[in-house]
This record gives C-alpha cells, sequence and structure tokens, in this order.
C-alpha cells in the first residue's frame, strides 16, 4: 500500500524522536526534551527527572541504594546524592557487589570540551565522581571527546585537541589522585586496542538503530554515526591494557549526566555479544542554567553560565543581574507570600554546593516563609559559588603541563586485581 | 507536493544503484556489475571495461600516456600495462609530472584478506605495484584492511588479524624493497595520526553520499559507513608521520582493480576540504575466474581460483578440469573454425603473466587458426601458472615472521624528499 511520501517522512521523524520500541530512542515528552546534544523543558522548576526515569528505563537512586551504598562503602552519602542531584542507576548494584566481594571495577567519565574553561555544571560529574573514587578506591579513565567537538562543531583539530588539553587543567584541579587517574583524549589516544572495541562495536549496531537512539539523520556526516562507538569503547576494560591488560570481564561505572545516557544504553545492549560486562551508571541531574531551569548551564551562551575562570567580581555580577529568583515582585509582596526554592537558581546552587544540611534546611525555610529576601539568598550563593571557584583556581595555578603529562601518560595505575 | 512512498523509494534505490550525479554512484549497466563487494557480467569476455571508463568517468590509458609514461621513466611499459591489464587512470599525468620535476610522491596498493593465501587474481596489482616501485623508485605503503573484512564477513577479530598476517607473507614474496615498503593491517597500525585523517573525511561526507557512493542501506551496521574513511585515509600523506612527517601535499598513485575506485572517487572528493593532494589512479582488470570472465577471479570460490598455495598437481588439474575453452566442440570443428581468444581463460591466463609479446602473439594466432587445440594452450598456460606459483613459493619459503616485522615496523623508509 502506497503511502504519501509526507507520511513517510513523518514517521522517520517519529523514530527519530521517540526512538523505535526496540532502540530505546531519544526521549521527550511536550515539555521536556533531553538528548546528548540538547537539554530543554518549558518548566520553571526543570526536568520532570521521575518522568525520565520511567522513559529511559533506568532506576531511581533511592533510600535503599543510598543506605546499602553506605553500608558497603562504610561512607556517609555525599550530599550530591542525598539530596537526589544524583537521582537515578542502571545495575548499581552490580557494583556494590563487586565491592563487597572484593572484586575489581572502575570509574569511567568524560567531557566534550566547547569551551576553553569548565562551568560550574561540568563541575557537578567531577566533583562527585572524585568522591567515588575515594569512597571505592579504584581505577578512573576520564575521555576527552575532541573527535566529538571537532565533528560536531565549526571547530579544528587542533582546537578541539588544545581545548581539551585547557579542560584536562580545570578537571585535574576537582583533586584527582594521579596514581590512579588516566585521562586522555580521542585524538591522541586513538591506538589499537581501543580501535578493536570500536570496530566491534560498529558491527552490531545498525544504522537504523543508531537513528532510533540518537536522532541521526542521513545528512549528517558520517562521523556522527561513527562516533557513538568511540564514547562506548572506554566501558570495555580491554580498551586499557596498560591498565587492566586484555581482560574485558571487569565493569565499569560511570557517573554522568543523564543525557549521556543513549550512549550507554547502546553500550549495555552490545556487551553481552561483545562478550563484555555490562556498564553501570550513576545519574545526575543538570545545572540549571543562571536564566532558569528551563535549560542546564551551557558554555555557548556565556551568560547563563558561571565559569571556573570567572573572577568573584563576574560571578556577584552575574548572580546579582541573571539568575533567576523565585522571589515576589515586591519587598512588601515577598514578606506576605514568601519565596519559592524550587524555581529560584540560587537557591538551586547552594542545594548543589552548601555541604551543610541544617544550614540548606534552615534557608529554605526562611525563603519559603518571606523571611529571607532575594537579595540575600543571591547573597549566600554568590558567597558559596565564589568559594568553589577560587578553590578551585588556587589548586589549577598548581597544574602544569607537566602535571597533565603525568595524568595523560599511557600506564599502568596503581590497582590490584 | 506529496508523492507516493512507492515512487520516494524507488527514487532512493535509483540513488542507492546508480549514484547521485555528483557523487559518481556504484556503476552498473544490464549486465555489469563493479563494486568492492561485487563484479559479475552476463558476458563470456568479462566487463565492458571501455564502458566502465564513461561510466565510473576516469580516463583511458591510451598510447599517449603510456609514451609519456616510458619518456618520464626511461623503462618499457611492462607487459600488464601494454596490453592492456591496467587500461585506465585518474591523474596519472600529475605522478608523471612530479617524477619530471623531481617532486615527492608515494605508492599506496591494500589488500582485504579473506583467505589464508592470495590467489592468482591478487597478484596482479601487487606484480605491477612491485614494478612501479622499482621504476619510480619511490616509498609504498600496503594496507590490509582486517577490519574491513571483520566487519564484512563472519569473522573473529584475531582470524581477521592472522589472516591478514599470512597474506603480508604472500605479499612479501612479490619482492618489495623492505627499505621502502611499509606494510600495515589497520587492527594494529591504529593511531592518531591515522584516525585524525578518518574522523576529517567522516566530517566531510554524510550518510546519503555515502549510500550514493556505496549503496550501503540503513540494515547494514555503523562499521560499514565508517569503513570507507579507514581505506582513503592513507591517501593521506599525513597519515604515516614516521615516513613523511606532517607533509598533506605529498600526493600518491594508487594501484588497484578498477572496483576499489568508489573509495578513491570519495577521497578525490574531499582531499581539497582537508587540504591534502588528491590520489592518483592506475586501475587493472580483472583477471577472470577459471571458469570464465563473467565473474573475477574469487578465494570464496575454490575451483575458479588458483591459490599461491597450489600445487603443480592441483594447478594442472584445475586449469584441465575447469578453465573455461575458447575452443570447438570437437578438434574436427576446431581445426576448421578456429578458437576464441578473447574468452579462453588459459589465453587470458597467458595475456597476463607471459612476458613474450612475440610469443604470446604466436599463440593467439595458431588457436585463431584451430592449429592449436585446447589441450595445447590449457598446457602452455598450466605450465606459465605453475612456473609463477613455484616462483613465489621458493620466495615465500625465505619470509620469516621476523620478515614480516621488518616491513610493519613503524619507521622512516628510504627516501629524500
Amino acid at each position: 500500500m502506497a503511502a504519501p511520501a509526507e507520511q513517510v517522512a513523518a514517521e522517520i521523524e517519529n523514530l527519530k524522536v521517540n526512538g523505535g520500541a526496540a532502540g530505546g530512542g531519544v526521549q521527550e515528552d511536550e515539555e521536556d526534551r533531553v538528548t546528548p546534544w540538547e537539554v530543554t523543558t518549558t518548566k520553571a522548576t526543570g526536568i520532570d527527572y521521575d518522568k525520565l526515569i520511567v522513559k529511559f528505563g533506568c532506576r531511581k537512586l533511592d533510600e535503599e541504594i543510598i543506605a546499602r551504598f553506605e553500608r558497603v562503602t562504610g561512607h556517609k552519602a555525599s550530599p550530591m546524592l542525598r539530596r537526589g542531584m544524583f537521582f537515578a542507576h542502571r545495575d548499581l548494584t552490580a557494583i556494590l557487589d563487586r565491592k563487597e566481594q572484593g572484586k575489581p571495577f572502575y570509574l569511567y567519565t568524560g567531557r566534550g570540551a566547547s569551551s576553553g574553561s569548565l562551568h560550574l555544571g561540568h563541575l557537578v560529574p567531577f566533583i562527585f565522581t572524585k568522591w567515588l573514587q575515594e569512597v571505592f578506591d579504584v581505577p578512573l579513565v576520564i575521555q576527552m571527546t575532541d573527535d566529538e567537538k571537532f565533528l560536531w562543531k565549526d571547530m579544528k583539530v587542533d582546537e578541539a585537541k588544545k581545548m581539551a588539553r585547557e579542560n584536562m587543567k580545570d578537571i585535574i584541579s576537582v583533586g584527582f589522585d594521579p596514581t590512579k587517574t588516566f585521562i586522555f583524549n580521542n585524538f591522541d589516544y586513538m591506538c589499537p586496542p581501543f580501535y578493536e572495541n570500536i570496530v566491534k562495536i560498529w558491527k552490531v549496531v545498525n544504522t537504523n538503530q543508531a537513528r532510533a537512539i540518537f536522532g541521526f539523520t542521513p545528512e549528517d556526516c558520517l562521523g556522527k554515526a561513527a562516533f557513538p562507538a568511540v564514547e562506548a569503547a572506554p566501558c570495555f576494560a580491554s580498551s586499557f591494557p596498560q591498565i587492566f591488560g586484555k581482560r574485558n570481564d571487569i565493569p565499569c561505572l560511570i557517573p554522568c549526566a543523564i543525557d549521556q545516557d543513549p550512549f550507554f544504553r547502546m553500550t549495555r545492549d552490545v556487551a553481552p555479544r561483545l562478550k563484555a560486562s555490562k556498564p553501570s551508571l550513576i545519574f545526575s541531574t543538570f545545572l540549571p542554567a543562571l536564566t532558569g531551569a528551563q535549560t542546564k548551564m551551557s558554555a555557548s551562551e556565556p551568560n547563563t553560565c558561571i565559569f571556573l575562570s570567572d573572577t568573584a567580581k563576574q560571578i556577584k555580577n552575574k548572580i546579582n543581574k541573571y539568575a533567576f529568583s523565585g522571589g515576589q515582585q515586591t519587598v512588601q509582596e515577598h514578606r506576605e507570600k514568601g519565596g519559592n526554592c524550587d524555581v529560584d537558581i540560587s537557591y538551586q546552587f547552594l542545594r548543589f554546593f552548601l555541604d551543610d544540611d541544617e544550614k540548606l534546611a534552615e534557608i529554605r525555610e526562611n525563603y519559603t516563609k518571606g523571611e529571607m529576601l532575594s537579595g540575600e539568598l543571591k547573597a549566600l550563593a554568590t558567597q558559596k559559588v565564589q568559594e568553589i571557584v577560587l578553590e578551585m583556581q588556587e589548586r589549577r595555578k598548581l597544574v602544569t603541563d607537566e602535571t597533565v603529562e603525568e595524568f595523560v601518560k599511557v600506564r599502568p595505575l596503581a590497582y590490584k586485581y
């Protein structure tokens, strides 16, 4: 039966956006759009993460698993974990089992550098990953996807590589242990064991499936279809023979923002066919943009964004000028009705970065009651963000090209298995 | 305007098989089908190469350019060149200009190993390439596409790598100069400079174009779309910094069978966008299968095929039993009507491998007149093929794993530029 071409086109579009029944698919509903290349919602409270859990088919990081995490590791859950900034997972249980049994695993995270400096949002998974590295005491590999940035952006290879190098310095400043951390950019690390895993992934995923998962179109360059395997391959330990030898039975745990899930849904699908362990994942929400939780903080929109290279004054100005407020129009009205922490970006920043639970609860209460004004809340957020950024900047000063060399050197890590 | 879905599908099919106006496209007419993965015709005289020249848009290797080749190199054209087994080219003139001006260039050829031993058909481009290496005195790079074989065939990575290694020994036995020849298999050579060129190619070709050029479908695995860039990248000198440093202005000449043209049409299209030299090409016809020129000799059909590992007896038996004859049904009829050299496979083998022009002309004349019988022609072909295979086998005995190491070692070649 002949369907009109428009209908065919519409069906392809549908497949692209919602994914096939089997493929999982790029997910969205009327309001939320979450893909590796776009995160938007129409709601001032941000993405509906509970809905996302159902759609992506991952699991909520509930109290039960957090309690088990604390028992197994002997560490109290970090604020980002207990406050739900890390809110979902895939197979975290498998990693906790291995920790309990003393079996090896590793951490894998990454970054696509599209700006010379990290911003506050980028910091979230790295701060959490550093904490996981301390708690688990396992090796960590960090992929810089300079090839992805080259493919997606109007950027030269050398620019992409340079940006990756610059970003490495910011990442190193988070405080990773050089004896247990390998940082690599794809353009410089590409090697036979890595490539072999990439080709193996290429063999078991077809173009239709990639289109369903990632939404690529036939007008997209070949690299966009080839790239997902490059982000997937570090999930397999044999991509790092210098660390794990030829073993492919050492799984990894990936702390990342939820938008990266399509890559790893694909990886988890293909792992059994490669006779390799499936990666486990632990997903963060997005640090909202200054201008509101409808978008995540993004380096390509500098006014929505606090860079780690910003001065204390710039931070103060940006928060004062742009940070979306949950307060009322007038002081009088605010005192009467109170503020809304759920949409207030200053409060959201404190939720991510202020460790003191009691103080945070007190701020929430005071602001909601209208006892605290927006200006006061902004001042608190400014102070906290300035403190974090300054701390990073102080550590960044100590990171030289030699420090970077130490992390990128292809070498065994301090790790027993 | 809405066109029926069937029409849309038919247009896509059309694009796929005949290629877009810009893309060049996989070529065929009613009778001939020539793609990197399939070569067939319905005609006993084999592919119509003149038609192919028009369709592929390459140029005939005519007397004029052969004469210039002889003048510039100071060498008489080899039998394969003067008899039209190498019959077409792209921009060979540019390479002859460089030779005349003393400017650098290199040779690039390759092989996808799908059998443990090379067959006689595989030998053709290598024999010719060796001659070119001597005549031009330039470096040669030989790519073994073990990744391609892994992607296309039901084969494990280790099997593909092992086959590539075995085939290298056959190739080395042709007599390449180890100081001027680098042989590599993709799985073992993959490295940052090579990968960088691959990613650059990925960026400037889209899925539609790849489909038009190579005929891939959305059901094909991602690797099939990713691979052409891997075969294209060695056209750019910077894929081999150990030989050429960072220079991308050193072009290559690629001696290969005409079915590989789609890869290099693509490469020539993208080269200017990568600010790299376009490769030049010189194309061979196919050595026909024993059973007739409707297909090329193929390792996957052992009875159509003489392997370099065959014994003298096997060669004799195969030619006697399978070699398609242009002779008549009875001796009497043959004496009267004469034989047809154009479809006779024994004669075709002699045309490829018998250097002596006079003797070949004499054989043609005698057979055409019916003075020579099919049995006699088969005996001559058997003798020549046995001689070539034996010679290869003698040299093959001297090729050890150490010899292979010498050729695959990443190293500078003896070359001034």
